[in-house]
């Protein structure tokens, strides 16, 4: 048995099953290897970034580690930004780049590059398999500090000697160690920080975001009067009916600051500390006010879920139902705005849709307008970089099979990783885009206003994607993906039923 | 005058007139500045890994750097790739990338990223700024980084509160150093080993290949019998009637081991040792014959043009004419195969024409096949990473006014960095793309056999771009870009023509 046969054989034993590929030359015997030992469901990306954001979308839902299959340094470099923001959403993923032959790195041959160099910034684990002999339990290794909570980033690089060379040694999968709990005194200072009746916010992200963490964070809130909020971006929300609801931090500092004001005690479940994405002149860097006092219930490698419950428990907080939010209003009608838009999703999204929301600035008022929508997940863009939402949509339905996805999508961000769509046409996957074509790099214009700059002929030039308009349909057309265009919300209604009722992905341009 | 307006009058002053950016919030003030500072010709792409590959076409005919202008970690992550290409060709760029503010950094917001990290593999120079008042400084040092022979890389990382902060200077231009030149005494050892008769070879790459550094190589040739090869992917030839002809060294290890075969000194002229791009099981990596010798005339980094003239001169060759390749064949009628393309492109290209070739496995006819053309200049892929073509394409199309540029485009690799067309479209640029459509990653099944692997359902899987089909008039029209389709010479010769007789960009889908 060669290396990449060990490895093939040790991902499927160690329960990885799915692989976002896009292979070259180095890769070709792992290829061939997936062959050999049938049962990993092997998807063809059209570029790296569509590869690593399936992986995050993936991870996000299936709450396991899906793998990539990458192409020496430069392939890998090209799924870098959609890593960033996995390793921001914690989701676990793990790369396989294949690379030059260990005996042929030296040499410097034209596609040789830092691999290692590029892989680290974005992954908790690296290593470059030496040995055919090593590659299975480098591999077992890679999956168990993927599966390692909260959810990591496993880098793992095959030379392709290591691939091809015989010796190759099935290992046996390695258990991730269990997540750490917060120290039972810790939950009881916290404890009694909220029944001193100051004003307290629970600050939430990652798994205290699933249906389980906020029901335990809602009897806290109910028993303490405690707040509770999510995190600006966060990897998955279960909300909707039923659920209970949460606020996510606005992402502007006036709002954010507004929104954490008069808090005397921010307690972090999971989440980092509520700083703004870019430093402003004449703002504020931290967000909560001067005055709080910041607490730790669980750090970000703690389990968030087990320290709200053992806090609700500590607190004798009975259960406490989830509010009903009222009927789900039927769908809007007139002009594209965005809180009609998001009228009409909740109105007309099944139970148990996965949105992807990259709608940027535009589509800040979906997730508060959809709040009364059935159950369903929403996922974020957690590292700001963009260019996520077609592939976190693309893994998600590999990872949710069954289930609607609905990805909103503003139109610049949507171009960085089009090639996704053609996966979702190649695997016929239910994916439902609202591409929002505003036809600008909208967030630009605030942003120009909040770092105190002027703009410009230049600043308009370089921040407008007109002359020529994309055109969304022809793009959506010739990836394979049928697309229609709405400019009112009855259209939208209209192709948002007819997408819904049917199988496979559809794209529904919206004029905004 | 703040740390951005510095930047932009410095890099004026120091003769970087043009801008291919991709701004975010960071890099906002910078972008004012432009406005402040008028005289930047700024080019929006819509992805980073366009900009970087337009700076690399520019680089390349330019000979002077462009500037890029991206975004953050993960906004120079999507620009590696095709920066790494950029290093290969030593092609002179200037990346600008706007970052978090020094003090906002530690804070780790979710858009904070490793950007020195990532920017060190393709750097030959990497400053982050740390004040307004030496962002000036900065600035020219990094041009002349990029400046410095055979043409550099060079990144300057730019925090939002340098770029925003007052005290910024605007500085002198920084000279580059000397291309150092080759030491007489090689040249009279170079000289003494081809006067000895023995067989041998001069391997040129980069300026070695224009027009100038042919010549004198060809003299040599003329007078001492020493065969002339480039590299296997060069930064730029310039070819076609009335210049000197020279083979590239084949792509596969035996095509360019029987062409290097009986070769008893191989005289490296500004290139690398020739080795195969990947190793193979049972190939050598090396590629000249056992018993040959390597010598080296000029390093990388020294002057080959002045070496090659001065190896002429030691050796007392006369002026040798080119040889005269003989009539320009029609246009080819009949099926699309490559040598027909190539000889229908020959007859109708015009004189000046810039040819970028990504064409990859289905394109190796077309450099021999084209030598008969005017006098024109031939782009590779220098890094072998894909999707350098349409980027490079565009580039140089901005450093070439009036001259008109053919992409040879393979349809996988064209897939990575699509989001040209639209600047193409935009600009209203010269620019005519075949693409060449086979709707497979054809060059595995030929690797897959060189790797010793077996081919299967995942093998077939993850190289076919069938099912669905990628429709390119759909994608260019999306774009913006007019386009249309050839199944034959005739169509291709009818279209080519039309193209070649408007202003504008223009795709060919060729069916092959």
């Amino acid at each position: 048995m060669n290396g990449a046969e060990s490895l093939a054989r040790t991902l499927l034993k160690s329960g990885v099953d799915t692989c976002f590929a896009n292979p070259g030359t180095s890769e070709l015997h792992f290829v061939s290897a997936l062959d050999a030992a049938p049962g990993m469901h092997c998807v063809l990306t059209l570029f790296e970034g569509v590869a690593t954001g399936c992986a995050d979308g993936y991870g996000r839902l299936a709450d396991k580690p899906a793998v990539t299959l990458m192409h020496c340094g430069p392939g890998l470099a090209n799924g870098l930004a959609n890593l960033h923001n996995a390793r921001r959403a914690c989701a676990p993923v793990v790369n396989i780049v294949g690379d030059q032959a260990t005996y042929h790195r030296p040499l410097d041959s034209n596609l040789t590059a830092d691999t290692e160099g590029w892989a680290r910034p974005v992954s908790a684990w690296v290593r470059t398999s030496s040995a055919a002999s090593g590659v299975g339990f480098d591999a077992a290794a890679a999956v168990q500090a993927a599966r390692t909570a909260p959810g990591q980033i496993a880098t793992l690089i095959l030379p392709a000697d290591t691939a091809w060379g015989e010796g190759g040694i099935v290992a046996e999968p390695q258990a991730a160690p269990p997540f750490p709990e917060a120290a039972p005194h810790t939950i009881r200072q916290i404890a009694q920080l909220l029944r001193s009746g100051e004003p307290a916010m629970l600050f939430l992200s990652r798994m205290a975001l699933r249906a389980r963490g906020l029901e335990a964070a809602y009897r806290i809130a109910e028993a303490t009067g405690a707040r509770l909020m999510a995190q600006q971006a966060n990897s998955r929300i279960e909300r909707g009916q039923g659920r209970v609801p949460i606020q996510c931090l606005p992402y502007a500092v006036p709002d954010a600051m507004a929104a954490l004001a008069g808090i005397r005690h921010l307690i972090l479940v999971g989440a980092q500390r509520p700083v703004a994405i870019f430093a402003y002149p004449n703002q504020p860097s931290h967000l909560t006010p001067p005055d709080a006092t910041t607490h730790v219930l669980a750090r970000l490698d703690q389990n968030p879920v087990h320290a709200l419950e053992s806090l609700a428990d500590e607190l004798g907080a009975p259960p406490a139902p989830p509010p009903h939010p009222g009927p789900v209003p039927g769908p809007a009608s007139g002009a594209l705005q965005a809180g009609a838009i998001a009228q009409t999703l909740a109105a007309l999204m099944p139970e148990q849709t996965v949105v992807v929301d990259e709608s940027v600035s535009f589509g800040r008022p979906f997730y508060p307008g959809t709040r009364f929508a059935p159950p369903h997940d929403w996922l974020q863009n957690t590292g700001s970089s963009i260019g996520m939402g077609l592939p976190v949509a693309t893994g998600a339905a590999f990872a949710a099979p069954g289930r609607r996805v609905i990805a909103l999508q503003a139109d610049g961000s949507a171009l960085y990783t089009v090639q996704a769509l053609w996966t979702q046409a190649q695997a016929r996957l239910d994916v439902t885009t609202l591409l929002l074509a505003n036809r600008k790099y909208a967030i630009l214009s605030s942003e120009l206003a909040n770092v105190g700059a002027q703009p410009g002929p230049v600043f308009q030039s370089l921040t407008d994607l007109r002359n020529p308009d994309l055109d969304w349909i022809k793009i959506a057309n010739g990836m394979g993906v049928e697309a229609a265009r709405a400019c009112t919300c009855e259209q939208l209604a209209d192709l948002l039923r007819h997408s819904l009722g049917r199988k496979g992905p559809f794209l529904i341009e919206l004029l905004i």
